[in-house]
């Protein structure tokens, strides 16, 4: 009992809020850079998929945890009586992930999406089946399919220490939320390290023109990747220095893509497969040791748990018409991924560990002179 | 730490050794009942495979608590640092096995295999890493891919009560050892249902002659699946009419192969798919819900963690000689299944439900009409 | 012009109708030997699907020419501009199907489905093209999917001289007509070989209970492969000392499977995986050099090629409600290989080979002392 | 005979050299354009991979043909007797690539990749049969896994009157040859049309330094597709006004990779994933008409077809150690699109369709303003 409120107090404690922990309110569009071709959505984040909401916790405390959780909920119902369309496309499975074979076999989505740390994923999941069992209407669920997914952070987080707990995961879950999502050093992103430089969470979007359908994809990012930096196409790594043929590549990328439109399994594994694209496109190289992960989901219909109809009845996006959100897809995981730079900040972590920020100033002016920012 | 001591005691209250268990000592080769052609190794279990332990606990108290745990250990030694080529095979894949993708895609087993129930995934996979983690040499590991798999005894068991502990994992582990295998109401298998009978472990191998190589394959497997039985051949579940075109099908079977016959991943997951040409031979028809796994293993080499040689040097089975072993698998795991009904015998558990034990008599009498028994 | 004359002369006198192939008029069900529980089709053949078509040319020619062609046509109509849903399961990919990856990305079948020998793939391939591009509807048709399977009828063909032409494909595809489906030493069955004795193509069919939905499962397939053959469990391979465990037990089976339940993609690949079950029964091994295909379409419903919609509006079955498809499928599967068995005649062939036929009276004598047969 | 002749000749007449065809001499390394941050071989191509040889013929007559042929010779000896390691990767699996599930299956490549139009893989693939049965040594062979990739050049090319004949495709093996290779409106890349601008074939290679194994990687790339077009980065598809959300997006990549790295099939179908990242690098989004495939080859040991041994010895690079070839793989892959794209040149085909040529010069200069040309 006095262990239960004491970790509850823990828990409010090193729950600290992001505004206070991007390097600047300014995000790489606000200095003109440009990611691709397609309108943005009005928060450029994957909330701007209606119904979807995010919630972090931020585990920082002494000199070696550095850690946290993030949850994607795609809408505001029963997830497991009313489940997602859904697949996950495994870019370099040197991973932990949980959940796969069940999205895969079944196409569908019944738990929240929840991201952290590699150790951590067994908590993570244990806290999806107390959501889920102690969700009102669940009282006769007896399978959960939890689907988690992990990048390492043992560079600056005391990893072997599993400082996250169930009650981290299930806060997450409860303080997700719609709206403007924190980047940078926050929840799974606590503690990741990109490109050489402090990685975190990020996040973009993307509104297709209502000639193309009006639909929004949406991707939210956990970097914790290696490889030789590009931005906008500029070979930021090699100028600055900073990128490896072989150390230091190797952590991985969890990538989420939400959309509005109505995919079916097969094509949003399409989809998740475009989002890999996308990391492509910053110069990442998917190296042995990453754990490339993308987990797609359409929020357009719901296929119910159960039903008196032995139908599904749905109106599917034609084959012929989804080439545009790959092109979606695409841009916003490339541009979620820069986010999460930008926004992340220089971290002193376990055993001393400094990893430093992007130099954002530097970058810019890179950028600038490549006719790439204003 | 009085919580600590009171769950050992637990532990030790709750396991209940398999001798009492078995419906009787005779297996279905001692009624004269025949699985295929190739012959069989002296235990007729994947502890015929030199080298491999198996451990279980169970866990059997009151009304409702009716589950456990089963683990198979590949090898003597630091298995994260000695690591064992492996494959997964997903028959069907509703199911919440942890580990696929790190095992598809580097092609090595790094933890042994733990099977248990569905909800109890979570906790075998926390488990794993305990053991990993505090294992000597394993001071500096910061990433573990557990391999869990499961399946749900939810009828019998009161699965949502999660009474399988990190302990009970470990103990499994500890006790893990060469020999005898358990089977039927045991680990992992003690709640289990299969084709409207009691289900739970079973075990078996082929012992190849020296002209086709000599290797050893063992099968062990925890029933939890529906279809119309068959043994050997014989349409049981007909002829006692028990079996369902739809209703009862679910469930799931989880199927370990164990070889060492010098495969690598690629001839592994062959060999993983067979297996579950195995459970087809059983009359299962891996209905939608059915989760089923085979996880194949070889023992012939190790692939090192770390090493001074940038290079693997393996000696490999060529793909001209596979076929050989692809039928040991089908036939070991064919009987494995078979020898869990007749060694499992009637439960009941949690809300009062009943299953009774396969009548063994009653099948062998059958057989013997049909020839396949003595 | 005289040579394209004399093409369709020989073409004729190859064609040799199926009423004198098959060794008697019995198929296995009018021995009383029965596979699986469900009821049968009218026709206990591929056909007993609605609208389904089969067209066979066997080419048996002097002391060296033992192949053909077998096509299935899904639907009457313009199959390229109307696409069935579609998926294949590769069960040993030790083959040359062809049209594999468009089927598994697009979900859609565009073609018939043409089976014939190894090394007249192309050939067939080219004729599907013919066939497509020659079709009124498609005079703008520039991209053709053509699927073909094949198994090697090398022992009794002589398949290195590469006898099949384009327009045997075609006359095949001309001939494809509903009702009674020819077996045995037929079309692409007219060479091919089966746990040792004289295989071909068989056909057979489950109608589920309208309680069950009421759709039916149509299966037919090209046998040579090899194992320890049962049939109805029945281990005729081990009575008649006719089996191996390494030599002759390569070869290949390809299987089709149509339904007119409304299945999406992924549930037409997991109901192909239940054909590869069914073959599992007959002991079939899928050894290393077996190519074993199942191609699964559904017929209720279409996908245009071009529409004015941006939609598909598709009525699905849903999940909970395709065990029973499964276990059709099996069961099927299984009767229609020994259906190819019983048709089968003993036949010579090139350089003399000589491939008896299943002992028919024997096996039903063994099928009755086991009670498996009246 | 007199046919045969006139073949001959015609194939002769038709065979147009490159020299004639690339807009200019200078690759865009020699503009100081750069890809990526690894060293290049000797002949920035695929044929810098010890023993790799290459043939093409083109075919361009009258108005409308604008087609022809690629061959990759992976060794000089009999590649039926002495397979390579191989695997495929489906980018973007719309298309007609054969030879897929043998590959995947077993490992190992049997025949040269012969590339051409959409409908002309079926003649290929035959013509891969002639060359195989026809080479001393394979007098037993009666199955051969033909691999042949494609692209639809059905805008400027008369594609469904498949123009290609067997003879070509021999012509293009029998021409096969170390040293410089074509690029441009060349062999398979004839009629081929890239991001809106005339596409075609182009190569690249890398040379790992010593310190990282000195491996050599070599992309040939048959390009076809769309999207936003990059250049080391920099958009000049959105500079030039030319991509597009929707239309003309299709089309299709095919990329063959090769390595003197020891890897084996499970490492190489990593290594394939990773030239599809390098056409994402090129602002590809694999529509979902795109055929995207990558086809990977080790040369570094053979598998024998047959042998006396039980085994196959093999010395493989670890896991750890293939993070530099993925590196490699990506910017070869990037560097052949782009070099395909500097050599096409403006072409009139089929209906008077008019393709342009890259604006090179233009390009050139939007990149030195970027900074990334001289």
């Amino acid at each position: 009992m006095v262990f239960i409120f004491r970790l509850i107090l823990i828990t409010c404690f090193l729950t600290i809020f992001s505004a206070s922990m991007a390097q600047s309110d300014k995000r790489p569009r606000d200095y003109g850079i440009r990611f691709g071709v397609l309108p943005v959505g009005p928060l450029n984040a994957i909330t701007d998929v209606p119904g979807v909401r995010v919630g972090q916790v931020t585990l920082q405390q002494g000199q070696n945890i550095r850690t946290g959780v993030t949850a994607i909920v795609p809408h505001e119902g029963n997830l497991f009586q009313q489940k997602c369309p859904a697949a996950i496309y495994i870019g370099n499975g040197f991973g932990k992930l949980t959940g796969y074979s069940q999205v895969e076999e079944l196409g569908t989505l019944e738990t929240p999406i929840v991201l952290t740390n590699t150790l951590s994923v067994p908590t993570a999941a244990e806290a999806l089946i107390d959501y889920t069992l102690g969700q009102r209407g669940n009282e006769q669920v007896r399978s959960v399919n939890s689907v988690v997914g992990e990048t390492n952070d043992g560079t600056l987080n005391d990893i072997r220490g599993r400082h996250v707990t169930r009650q981290h995961v299930l806060d997450a879950l409860r303080q997700a939320k719609p709206g403007p999502v924190d980047e940078g050093n926050i929840g799974a992103g606590t503690g990741t390290v990109c490109f050489g430089f402090k990685g975190g969470i990020g996040t973009a979007s993307r509104k297709l023109p209502a000639s193309l359908g009006g639909y929004t994809v949406g991707a939210l990012v956990q970097t914790n990747f290696g490889g030789a930096l590009q931005i906008s196409g500029v070979p930021i790594g090699v100028e600055l220095g900073r990128y490896s043929f072989k150390e230091g590549l190797d952590g991985s990328c969890m990538m989420v893509v939400l959309t509005d439109a109505p995919l079916d399994a097969r094509n949003l594994k399409r989809l998740a497969k475009r989002a890999f694209m996308g990391l492509a496109q910053t110069g990442g190289i998917a190296s042995n040791g990453s754990g490339d992960y993308v987990i797609a989901v359409s929020t357009a219909y719901r296929i119910p748990h159960e039903t008196t109809s032995a139908f599904d009845e749905v109106k599917l996006l034609r084959n012929d018409n989804v080439s545009p959100l790959f092109m979606a897809a695409i841009e916003a995981t490339e541009e979620a991924i820069i986010n999460s730079l930008f926004a992340a900040q220089t971290m002193t972590g376990d055993q001393g560990h400094k990893i430093d920020e992007l130099p954002v100033e530097k970058v810019v002016d890179l950028l600038r002179k490549a006719g790439q920012a204003k």
